[in-house]
This record gives structure tokens, sequence and C-alpha cells, in this order.
């Protein structure tokens, strides 16, 4: 950075121009956001779609209260896994009847996971005993990984690669299933797709792709990389709702194949016919275990609509617009402070947030909460600022820029502030 | 049954009475039921609370779309599994911080199972290879244990009893998990929990009941029982609306030694500090796994309420008044048909339900159906009536059972009719 310059050629009035040019600025009025709110943490809970609400009325009021166990059927209740996972599909590359949204996502990564170990372990690797993923991936993927390989009983272990660098040569001739989220959560960096699967299969390994922080935030293609599974969450750049159900992608290459311990009635052939003995049904119905959180389900399909306005190639425009923007102004006035940009510069390298460590990480980001800036902590010193094209103006940017260097110079923040109240 | 007999003593008036004189009768007001409608599929999805509307709009509006992220600390999201699970504790017989509210039923019954596995493998038992069940058991319950069997790769087994009367004895020297539904969904049957528990121990096995039929319809007593898991649906007689998440029971003896594969962050002992390895936190947060869908896991809590303005005792000597009602009513008023009850009429073997076979079962339920009478179909040939006693009236006994008379006595149905679409 640069200590001397404090200040950019970019105004606040620049900033509002390119809003009034944006296409895809009047999606904005598709989402109810607080008045006077920058929202930076869509990449942790996305906005609300205005028309969830009057979706959950009409859930709760005529589908539950009304039709009652009726709405199974008339209301599209037993359908709805793979009808939502249909409307995602085209977000991520998947085809038709690839794609299921159900369960949480780490519990889809677990039947991915299994699925692909028993593939190898029914092939020509079956001697294979590792999962290899990334010591920075999502902690929770890595304890699902653990908590699977450490009931398989036959040796299974997961190997953390240290480094994007190590992580090519770590995929070696033990290595069953990679593992990797795509957009890293912490940094915002964004793996080649198409590259690391290629390498992974070369290697003999299958690969399993976690879209936390990518479907929806950036452009994807499962199927043109060839990947073997997906899952991912629909709470984050999806805005579906807090904690709405998760997805996964089986391609329909695997599907006949797609094995996991997780048998429940809702992926039987036959889930009326109250029958002995599990006999899975054909396609993406098997990735279905027990029965769905329906009213959070509904919601989910809220979020979807609004992307069927606009594309991923446009939404991927605006956001590196947005994070380049924020990475110049943060980097142009707040030179004077200890910021480090972690997030990479290259653009395919990026996916829809910009992290910046300082020092002191936690209060900064409790002062930015407290003066209506909302982004999150990671630790360690990480603030995390998350770009939802869909909703967020390029002058929130600039305000919101505006805000930190506010506090970073008059250090206006709490160094003794507790950590662990911000999400 | 006396084919000479098709009236009955009891009059529409005598069940005016009983509801006038019914100490729950107030209680169907917190109920948003259809006019005109005679619900008795509360054993399949409860009835909507008044309350759950407000509610939805609560948590959809305000918590997630002006308080966002917030939310997770402001409206007690985090807490919430364990919070339901409190308050849903005192009508299983459970203490404090030994219930959660999360996941699906199938899911939990998983990780019950794993634990109760993990735990004979680490003791005097660890030669046992067996999960005895009963063929009758509800499929899922049987799929997911086969699931988990077929994936240790140590020759894991599910052994499935025929009868009741068979399966003390198929609790042998090889058991080391009993796995039973408390309330069988077909018959109504319920099991002596108190007694099977004590046979299961003194036979070296663990026990695992499933509540789905009787949490909120009967009176548990898990702690007195001295059972070692549970695992329960709250979308049946618990009113928490279409799929809500379920509970799972981990008494306070066996938390230090719960241990499942389905180990995601939300069962982390820091799940804030991103720490990498897996380290289960203290207590029933170790049975759960990912983020939960907060919209219908909220709703939960309308269910609740409503118990907590009675008593499971007064709940029980009304549910067996309805349903000896309708026995009786059935009994003597359709006395010229070929009903056959499959319910135990002895009081302590009885839940909350009546099914009856009819030769042409599911085109009567379909017709009663049409007519407003909700029930439902279970292959084979049984019609399964659900009565729950926070709305359900003595009146409604009455209306139901003659509107079934007349649709027999005329033969007012279509044989012909496709089954399948009877949920």
């Amino acid at each position: 950075m640069n200590a001397d310059s404090t200040t950019s050629d970019i105004t606040r009035a620049d900033c509002l121009a390119r809003d009034a040019q944006d296409p895809l600025a009047p999606l904005r009025e598709r989402f109810d956001l607080p008045e006077g709110l920058i929202y930076l943490d869509g990449n942790s809970l996305g906005a609300r779609p205005r028309a969830a609400l009057a979706r959950a009325h009409e859930v709760v009021a005529r589908e539950w209260g009304q039709d009652l166990i009726r709405s199974w059927n008339t209301a599209g209740w037993f359908d709805m896994p793979k009808r939502l996972g249909d409307r995602l599909a085209p977000l991520i590359g998947a085809g038709p009847g690839e794609v299921a949204v159900t369960d949480t996502t780490s519990l889809n990564l677990f039947k991915a996971l299994a699925a692909a170990i028993r593939i190898q372990a029914e092939g020509p690797h079956a001697a294979r005993r590792t999962i290899v993923t990334e010591r920075s991936n999502f902690p929770t993927d890595i304890y699902m990984a653990e908590g699977l390989a450490g009931w398989l009983e036959r040796g299974y272990r997961v190997r953390l690669a240290d480094s994007v660098e190590e992580l090519p040569g770590a995929i070696d001739d033990d290595c069953a299933v990679v593992m990797l989220t795509h957009v890293n959560y912490r940094t915002g960096y964004q793996h080649d797709m198409a590259a690391l699967t290629r390498h992974a299969h070369e290697r003999g390994a299958l690969i399993v792709w976690d879209l936390a922080h990518s479907a929806g935030a950036v452009p994807l293609d499962l199927g043109g990389a060839e990947a073997d599974f997906a899952v991912g969450c629909t709470y984050k750049y999806l805005n579906a709702g807090p904690g709405a159900p998760a997805f996964i992608w089986v391609p329909q290459r695997h599907q006949a194949q797609f094995q996991h311990p997780l048998t429940g009635w809702w992926s039987h052939a036959k889930p009326f016919a109250m029958a002995h003995g599990f006999s899975p049904v054909d396609g993406i119905g098997r990735a279905l275990c027990g029965t769905q959180p329906v009213v959070s389900l509904s919601l989910v399909e809220c979020g979807l609509e609004v992307f069927e306005e606009t594309s991923m190639e446009a939404i991927r425009a605006k956001s590196l617009a947005l994070t380049d923007l924020f990475i110049e102004l943060v980097e142009s006035t707040c030179a004077a402070h200890p910021l480090g940009l972690v997030t990479p510069r290259a653009h395919a390298r990026r996916g829809s947030q910009v992290s910046f460590t300082h020092p002191h990480g936690y209060a900064v980001m409790a002062a930015l909460i407290a003066r209506g800036v909302i982004g999150d902590y990671r630790e360690p010193e990480i603030m995390r600022f998350g770009f939802t094209p869909l909703y967020t103006r390029f002058a929130d940017v600039w305000d919101a820029v505006a805000i930190l260097k506010d506090i970073l110079d008059r250090e206006d923040y709490d160094v003794a502030a507790t950590r662990g109240a911000v999400t």
C-alpha cells in the first residue's frame, strides 16, 4: 500500500452514475433490504426476496392450514426437491434431473463422498484410501470427511494439502477422492474447476466440489468440467432463507452407481408401497433421505426466481466491477492503515467477496456493523465483505469504504471487544 | 362383529354433550381447521396452530428480512435446536439438555444407531453384530438401519422379528441394538417401553425408540424406562408443520460416549473457531450436524406451546375416549360390512389411532376424503384414522362414522380407483 495517498479519484457521484447505468439495478427492488443498511454479508445469509413473505404465508396458511395432508400431492410437496433442483441446475451447469434440493450441505457432502468412495472401491483403484482436501477448506467439510473416513474401518484417511500449490501433488496414487470448496470461504480464492477436475481424473481420482460460495456468485459449468459430484448452499448467494435446504448434483453418468448409507424412504423406488428391503429409485431421487422441511424448502423458489431475470454472466461482470471497486477504494483511501488484501487480484481466481486482514479485524468489523455496514469476521484477523450483484449498489461500496476509512482514521473501534458475537 | 345390529345407542347429542364437558375443548381454537372438514390424519400431518402464521411472518419479515445475519444471535437461531428440545422434553419424560430438535427422524435414527453400535463395540459385547427390529416397523427405519449396517463392513446385519411375540426371543446374544417404533404406524399397537427396555438390557443390548407416533400422542417416560436413545417426529401429533425438523434424545448418562459419523460444524466444541480437527461439544449439542432450516424450525415452538396448557395425562384420557368411541360406533353401526379392527382394544397397547381393514380400503378411504373425512390408507387394506385430542371433537367422531356407514351401506366408492394418490 501507499501510505502517502489517502484519497481516491473515484467520487460518490461516479458510483451513483454507475448504478444508474447498471442493467441489474432494477433487481434490487426484488429484495427487502433494511433502510440505511449496507449489507455485505450475502455470502453468509442472502437478503430476503420480497416474494418470500407472500410465499411463506401461502405455504403456512393455505397449503398446511387448509389443504393439510393433501398438499403432498396438490401443492407439489413431494416433487419439490427435484423441481427446485431443475430450476437451480442452469446456474451451475447441470442438466435436468441432476440436482436435488434437500438436507444440509454437510449431509449432502457426506452422501457424495460416500458414493465416490464406493465407486472407487468397486473399480480399478479399490486399494486407494485417501480423501484429499485443503487445510484451508471450510472446517465442517473436513469434519464430515473425517467422520465418514473414521467409520469406514478400512483405513480411510483425510489428507490436508497446506497450500494451493501443494494440492496437485497431494492427489497421488492413494487418492480415491478429491474434495474441494470451489471458492474459499475466508479468502475468496476461486479454484480452476476444469483444470483440477482434469488433473484429478488423470490421477485416477474422483472429485467432489462444494459450491457453497460459488452457486449464484460465479458462473459454473459442472457438466463442461466433467466433475463427479457437487454440493452447495442455497441460503448464501441464492437467497433462499436462513438454513434453507442445500443442494446436491449427481450427473447422469454416475446416477446408477450413486450409493450412500443415508437410505431413507424418499429415495426408495416405491416410497408409498411400504416395502421391506431398500430399493433405490432411479435418478437424482436417490440422493434424498427423509421428509424435508416444507416451509423452508418452499422459499428456495423465491430466491431462484430472481436469477431467471438475468444471467450468471451479467452477475459475474457486476461482481467483478464491485469487488474491483472495493479493493481500489480501500487501498487508495485507507492506505495509511495496516490492511492486507487476502483475496486474489486476478479475476479468474476471485469469487464474489473481498477479505482484508487487520490486526484488530474483529474490533473494526464490530465498529462497521455498529455503523450499519454488515460484513463478518473470520479467524484470524480477517474482515470479510460479500458482494451480491442482485442487490449491492456501487454507491454502497463507496459508502462502506468511507465508513471504514472513518473508523480506521479515528481509531473508533474497541480493541477489547469480546470475540464470538459476530457471526 | 354382529351383522344383526347396525345402529348404536350413542347419539350425536351424546357426543355434543361430551364436547361441552371436555376440558380440552377450548384448545381447538388454538388451531386453524378448515370449516366442515373432519381431520383424522393428525398422525401424518398435524393441523396448523394459529400462532404459526404470525410466527412465520415474524421470522421471514423481521428476523430474516430486517435483522439478517444478526438474527443468529439476536433472534436465538443458534440456540434454537436445544431451546426447542428443552421445551419438548417434558412430553417424553426427558430431562433438560437431553433433547435437540434437528434434521429428520431418519437421520437422527442413523446417529442414534451409530452411537449405540459404537458404545457396544467398545464394551463387553463388542462381538455382537445384530440390530433387532420388527418386520412391521416403519420401512424407512429399517432402510436406515440397513444403510448403516451395510457400510460398517464388519458384518453387521438387521434381524426382523415377525411378530410382537417373537420379539423378546430375537433379542439374543448377538443383538447389539434393539430398534423399535413405540407405536406402530399401521396398526396403532403400542409397545410396553419399560418392559422391552428392561428385557433388552437384561440381554446386554441397547435400545433405540422411535417415537414418531407417540410424542404428543401418549404419555412417555424415557427416563423412567431407562431407555438408551430415542428419536421422533414433530410434524405429526406435535403440530410443528410439514416436514418440520425431528428430535433426538440422548440421556445424560450416554452423552459423553455419543459418537456418530455425521460430524458437522454445529456439533463442534468451538463452532466459530474454524478449528481444524473435530472436537465434539459436551452435551446434546453433539447430536447436531449442519445448519438447520430456521423458518421451519421456528414453527416447532408454536406446536409445543399448546401442550403447555394441558397435560399428557389429560390428552391420553381424551385420546382413549375418542378411540373407544370410534371403535364402538364403527363396530355397532357398520357391523354389516367386512371391517376388521387391527388396533388393540387393550388401552395399554393402543396409540392414538384406529385402523380398520376393508377389502376395498383404498377406495373407501378415497370416498371418505371426497366427503370431507380425512384419514389415510396404508397397504394392505388398512384405513387409518388418527385422533388428536387437542382439536378432535367427539361429534367429529360421530359424524365421521355416519359418513363411513353411508359410504359402505350405499357402496358409494370406486373399487377401480387408482392407488397411490392418497398419502
